[in-house]
This record gives structure tokens, C-alpha cells and sequence, in this order.
């Protein structure tokens, strides 16, 4: 039980924490997190200053950021995603130093090259025993992969699990070991789990997002690639779910088994590894609490740590084996440049995740996205914020037809002669520009709020404060 | 497929491998390993010299290599265990630079913080797949944990998985992940599992034994120590074997339940953790290959690497949480010392394996043995070689009687209580040398031929080489 604190006060005091060190979390409970909350108060109450928080990724529930950085609780922000108040918030350039932006592997690869050293990592686990075993496949509030915590916990100097679920005895199942735990943390509640699947994960059917969806399935069927045995990653926003949903007919019909499925995890993919239509699920985070009984009990479906996912240092990590990805976007533009951190605002309200990994990593890169969202449009002259290089994409997929890369002849001849109609981004473009004009583009200041990162560490963007 | 090989010289030449650097392996395939002797021959003929080998632990089967050693291909040694006809050769001086011998802990202690590093890991795995995904646990020759192995694995410069069965599919169980594999060598056989389970480790009910084991089950149930939800390791002796066998009744009657059993596991383990009398089952070594369907099946039989098992540097590390230990003994003397690497006529036939780690971090470490082996006495006034200090053991159980250090006031006086006579060290000695007379001690030359390390790194022992 030596690892066993109750009292956040008391671990604080037993870390033996500075000012100006480096704390990280991980975002597996999405919006349903209650650890970032729980953990800050303490270290601001314990009156540490100066802390850089890196965290795997920052949620609209962790808009309580902004009174610890205008305190100066916090004066270092990285993460992978920024929304919210927060967002707003770092727009208008309330942060003195620049926010780090990474993707998932570059943030892997970023901890394990040193360039970002974490004091200390706090470890959301919805089981722990006093050992200081841990995972998220069990326990009251199970959430399902530890993908990102596991590789925190290797590369901390200090892991703290923070557990809402102490076992006297041996976990049944072992995600994050012992030989990483210094301290396990008991707290009343780690979070809601029901909040995990927000918004962005549920399948939609709206007729936008059905149109796009049944674009995709043309493009996959006609595009004269054999599916069979590919590797894939098909996203978890609405229209990736969409088109999984409108290709499985046509999957049964030719016998096609995905070799894998990667990245965030759905119960819809669940649900096709279970019908045989996946022949194995890498899943580095689960974004329905349900995955959480599918890993325990599929063996199929494996828990894989970020840094197999996606570090770019790792020569065998899993998007570099990628055939096929569909990837979204907040903005793509004529040079297939992607954003997917700001809106055409300016504001963030997104984030990297996996986009520039596996947009590089997978032989064939799909943006899916309608050409206008609400009367804004999407594919733009030239992206507000470059997160996902156009070297790295192939097609683009949108609600009025299918853009490929010239260099793809043969995709464009098998879609030719399928019947199957491709555009210019050019033409697409025109085309949104005759319905909704040519956006006033977002005004800036000097000041840089952010900086995002490539995978391998260099300044891709420098994203300044916005003037309003 | 990038990663695969059929070919070990094509593999070695990708591998760009130099003279003098290091190579290692582990010994999960016991006297049944063919890997080691398939990756040597083909270093050989490619011309390498001056290699380093650096294995978990070093059989019979690996007698081989004395020739590789007279040939130059290797000049370096270091192992957990020595034997057979390679033991000789060591113990005559055969090479040139003394022989590492290290415990599994400080092992993995030394490839952790780098007073060794491994070039090249070369580690069995009864399947693995195009990815590089390995295990031990399924495939036709199937040996349990790759404890040894994952910790190789992580560490070394370049992995190589060498298996028997390659599967197209991702494997349904992941031992070592993909990110550490850079190449994977199919061969024909890695191995004959059933010589895992080599004499040592078989139930033994010769009367010597059965003595023992029955003053060990009378130490444990009246030494006043409640054993209910105790952490132990009980070792793979033949005379652990039969005091687990015997103690199951006692355990039964009184609902006790271990919290967890540790080491290497036999599959009368498997079968106390099915009944119910251990909660967990940690195994960083399978000694039957039985245990690798137990692995996979169930729950509470873990995988666990060997820096989890025993790295002291690592303060999660399970020896650490034990309170009961049993280890056996080659010779143990009258400062309570213990050596299990070489016999009373100083020729290397043991292994330190978890010797030192466990009777360093278990709260009580009972070593069984018996006073006298084939008249050679096992008590003696002196060991031969230093393993274990003295300082570590706290009792001595053998077939005339118990032994319990001083300091032990209430193991004492609970054994007194329950009318169980213990006796001195000494009287035990004044037994021994009464029946076998006082032996010969072995005699040595200048030339080191083997340094023990402790736990630490530091040098505990330095072996001469036998006059003889």
C-alpha cells in the first residue's frame, strides 16, 4: 500500500514538486474528464507557478485552463487539440508564451527524443491495484485503450494513476505496469464515461453528410485498389462512420477483410471486427466507452501505445503500414494543404490527433469534407492554418464529387471507367466561391499565440493572435 | 512484409553488424533453444569475431559455443548461468575475459541504465507476424512469458524476432510490440519445447526431498507468520515443487489465499492459481509450456518482463513486494552466504537467475536445501563462490532440521511454541562434517575467469580458474 495516497495534498507533497516543471494527462475520458480538474486544483492550492501542462489533448470540459493561466498556475501549454473558451481564449492571445501543437506522434515522439521532458504524468485508470497496475478496460467508469497514457508512463520521471477504482488484488487485465508507477491516486470520481462518444462521434445522417459518405463508397469501390487484406484507418467523424455503414454491403458481397483498422475506435468498428469484416483493431483510443468489454474480450482487438500508433522516430509504428486513410478537415485549399486546429475563423476549435501521422504514414490519404459548412466554406484558396501538408493527401472527397491528384492515373482512369466523374479542386472551388463568396479572411497581430509542430519537431505554422 | 527474412546471411548483412558488438538472447526455451545455435553459426560464417554474447542465461544445449569461442567469433560472456561443458571450459580458463554473471534483475538493470547495451537482440518467439508482432504463447512451439524477452527487446539497438510460424494476420496475442521489431527471421524449428521442462524443475519424491519439504511445510505453518494474502515466490526446485504440493492442505483448510506468486511458473502453479489459492499468477519465465495456455486463458496469469520482476533500480519491481521466499542452494556456509553457480569443486554448474533479487527484497528468505548431496556436504564453512550474502537469507531448512537466524525473535518463539526444535547454523555444520568429513576445498589459480556482479552492477565474487 506504500503507493496508495487518498489525500492530493499529501502525494503533492511526496513528489516533491517545483515551480516551472512539466505536467502531463491524457484525454482517453474526452469531455468526460474530471482528473485535469481534480489535479490542478490541488497543485494550484499547493501554490506551484509556472507549470507547463502538456496534455495529450485539452477538451471543451477543460475551459477551467483559463483562470490557471491568467493566475499563473500555468504558463506552458502543449497539446494536440484546443476548442473552446480556452480557445478563445488563446486566440486573442491570452498567453504569454506560445502553445505548443503537436500531432499524436509527434507528441511520442517528442517525449521519447527529449525534446519535452514531463515531470510528472497524472494517469487517468479506471482500475488500479496497489501495486500500481493500471487500465481502462475495467473498473466502474472503464473508457477502453490507455494508448496514450501507457507511453506517458514510460517516459515520465514520475507516474501517478489517478484511479477512482483501487483493487486489493491483481488487475485482470495489465495496461500500464507496476515497474512505471510511483504513486497511485484515489479519487471519487475520474470522470463520466458517458461523455467520451461527444458529439463528433456519432454517425450522422443528415443528407450532407449521406451524400459525401456515398461518394466515399463510390470512390473506394471504383477506384481500382483491391480493399482486400488492405490496412486501414477510416476516422471517427460522422462521414468516415457513414461510409464504413454504406460499404459493408459491398465488403460482404466481395469477401473483403481489412489486415487492420487503426486509430481512434468506434463500436461501429467493433461491430465489423466482430462480423469478420476486420481481421484485427489497433486501437490506441477508444471513443465509446463499450470498446472498453470488446479489448477485454476480443482478442482481436489489441491496445496499442501511441508510440506503436504513430511515432515517426518508430520505424514500425502502424500508420507508416497504412494503405488507406480517410482523414477530415476544418479547411482544405487549392494546394490540398489541410487545417484541422482553427476554424476559417481563426479560432481553434479542433485538433491535429493523428491527421499529419497518418496523412504521411498511409499510401493513400482521403479528405472527406463538405465544400461548405454552414455557409462557410471549406476548400479555400489557401488554409488560415497549416497543419497537414498537401504533399501528404491524395483525394479529396466532398458533398458535390471526388478531387484526385493528377499524379494518381491509374485511380483516375479506374474511376473513368467506372463512369465515375472526377473535378478539379479548381472547378470544386469555383463552385463554392459562386455560392458563398470569397471569405473575408481572419485579421492578425504580431503576437504568436501557437506554433504547430511537423511530426518531427519543426515549426510547421506560426499561428498569431487574431485582431477583433 | 519489409520486415521479414528467410535468409539469416541476407538478414545479418541488412543488419550492417560489425565485429566486437554485442548479441543477445534469452533462455525461455531451456535445453530445447535452437535459435541461439542457427543466429551463432550464421555470425560465424559470415565472418564476425570478437562478438560479445550476452544471454538471460546460458544451458547444456549451448555447449556449442566453447568452439566459437576457440575460434574467436566470441570473446565476451555474459550470462545469468553457466554449465556442462561450457561451464568447464570456463572454470580451466578458456577465455581470455572473465565471464559476466549476473542475476535476471541486475541483468536488467544493466541493460536499463547502460552499463550494457546490446547491438543486436535476437529473440525467439513461437509466432510473430508481418508486423513484427511476437509472442511466446501460441504457435506450435509455444513456451509461455517472454518475460526475458520484451525487456531485450526495449532496450537493444536492433531487435530481431526469430520464430517458427509466421502469421499473415496480426497475432491475437502481443507480447513484444511491433515498434521494437526491426526485422523478423523465420527458421525452421526455434526450438523442442518439451526440453523446457528439464530435471531441475520436475516434482521430485525421493525421501531426501520429501524431508525437506515436509520441514519446510512445518516452518511455514508454525513459524507465526499469517500466511493469507502473503506475496511469495516458492521457486521451481524439485523440493518447492513438493512443499507447495504439500502445504495444499493446510492452505485449504485454512482458506488461505497467496496475493500473488512470482517467478518462474511451473504448471503446479497453474493449477494453485485455478484453485483459487493464489490470487495472481506473475510470470516472467514459463518452466513448462503448459503455462502458455494458462497464459492465454486465463485472467490472472500475467506476462510480466523482467525489469517488472526484478530490476532493482525499478521501485515497482515485484521482488520487492514479496514476504516469503524460498531459494535453493548449491552450497550455503556459516555467515549464512549462499552460492548457486558453482558446485563444491568450483566448476560452474548453476545460474544466479533471481537469487540475489529475491532474497534481497523478500521480507523472509527461507533457503532449502539438503545438508548433504551424493556426500558432498551443501553446508559448509565456507562457500565456494559468493552469490547471495548472508545477510539476505534468514533461514535454512533442510532434511535434519530448521535453522532461523537469531534476529527472528517471534519465528523463534512461535516454532518453540509449537514444540518444532530449531538448530544453529553450526550444529547443522558439526553435522555434516561428522558424516562427510571436512572437504576439500578446490584450488585456483591467478586468472579471473568470472566476476559475480550483486545486484548493483558492483563485483561481488571474481572466480578463478581451476587447478585441476
Amino acid at each position: 500500500m506504500d503507493k496508495v495516497y487518498t489525500n492530493t495534498m499529501k502525494l503533492i507533497e511526496k513528489l516533491d514538486m517545483k515551480d516551472s516543471q512539466t505536467i502531463s494527462f491524457h484525454h482517453h475520458l474526452r469531455e468526460g474528464d474530471r482528473v485535469m480538474a481534480t489535479v490542478l486544483k490541488a497543485l494550484h492550492d499547493s501554490g506551484l507557478r509556472d507549470l507547463t501542462l502538456c496534455s495529450t489533448s485539452i477538451m471543451n470540459c477543460h475551459d477551467f485552463l483559463v483562470d490557471y493561466i491568467k493566475d499563473g498556475t500555468i504558463t506552458g501549454l502543449e497539446t494536440s487539440g484546443l476548442r473552446g473558451e480556452l480557445g478563445h481564449f488563446i486566440s486573442d492571445g491570452g498567453m504569454d508564451h506560445p502553445v505548443i501543437i503537436r500531432s499524436h506522434g509527434s507528441r511520442a515522439r517528442a517525449i521519447s527524443d527529449g525534446e519535452r521532458t514531463v515531470d510528472v504524468a497524472f494517469i487517468a485508470a479506471s482500475k488500479a491495484d496497489e501495486l500500481g497496475n493500471a487500465t481502462g478496460m475495467i473498473g466502474q467508469n472503464a473508457f477502453g485503450s490507455l494508448g496514450y497514457g501507457i507511453w506517458e508512463a514510460r517516459n515520465a520521471k514520475k507516474t501517478v494513476v489517478v484511479t477512482d477504482d483501487l483493487s486489493s488484488k491483481v488487475l485482470d487485465h495489465i495496461s500500464i505496469s507496476q515497474s512505471e508507477t510511483d504513486a497511485v491516486l484515489v479519487v471519487e470520481q475520474i470522470g463520466t464515461t458517458e461523455k467520451i462518444k461527444s458529439g463528433a462521434l456519432r454517425i450522422k445522417s443528415d443528407p450532407l453528410t449521406m451524400r459525401i459518405a456515398e461518394n466515399t463508397v463510390r470512390f473506394l469501390i471504383h477506384c481500382g485498389i483491391d480493399l482486400n487484406k488492405k490496412a486501414i484507418q477510416m476516422g471517427s467523424g460522422g462521414i468516415s462512420l457513414q461510409t464504413m455503414n454504406n460499404l459493408t454491403a459491398y465488403l460482404d458481397e466481395k469477401d473483403i477483410r481489412f489486415k487492420f483498422a487503426v486509430g481512434g475506435v468506434t463500436s461501429h468498428l467493433t461491430h465489423l471486427l466482430e462480423a469478420g469484416f476486420i481481421e484485427a483493431l489497433m486501437d490506441v483510443q477508444s471513443f465509446d466507452p463499450d470498446c472498453a468489454i470488446s479489448l477485454m474480450n476480443n482478442r482481436k482487438h489489441h491496445e496499442v501505445d501511441v508510440n506503436t500508433y504513430a511515432n515517426p522516430l518508430n520505424p514500425g509504428n502502424l500508420v507508416n503500414s497504412l494503405d488507406i486513410a480517410i482523414l477530415s478537415a476544418l479547411e482544405i485549399d487549392l494546394d490540398w494543404n489541410v487545417n484541422v486546429i482553427t476554424g476559417s475563423d481563426g479560432i481553434f476549435r479542433g485538433a491535429v490527433g493523428g491527421h499529419q501521422d497518418v496523412a504521411e504514414g498511409s499510401d493513400l490519404t482521403i479528405v472527406v469534407a463538405p465544400l461548405i459548412r454552414g455557409r462557410i466554406p471549406i476548400l479555400t484558396d489557401k488554409v488560415n492554418t497549416l497543419v497537414t501538408k498537401g504533399k501528404e493527401v491524395d483525394v479529396f472527397i466532398s458533398e458535390y464529387g471526388i478531387a484526385v491528384k493528377e499524379n494518381h492515373e491509374s485511380i483516375l482512369h479506374s474511376l473513368n471507367d467506372s463512369g465515375i466523374k472526377t473535378l478539379q479542386l479548381r472547378e470544386l472551388y469555383d463552385k463554392t466561391v459562386k455560392y458563398v463568396g470569397i471569405p473575408t479572411k481572419p485579421e492578425y497581430r504580431d503576437k504568436t499565440v501557437a506554433i504547430v509542430q511537423d511530426r518531427y519537431g519543426n515549426t510547421l505554422t506560426e499561428i498569431k493572435q487574431l485582431t477583433r
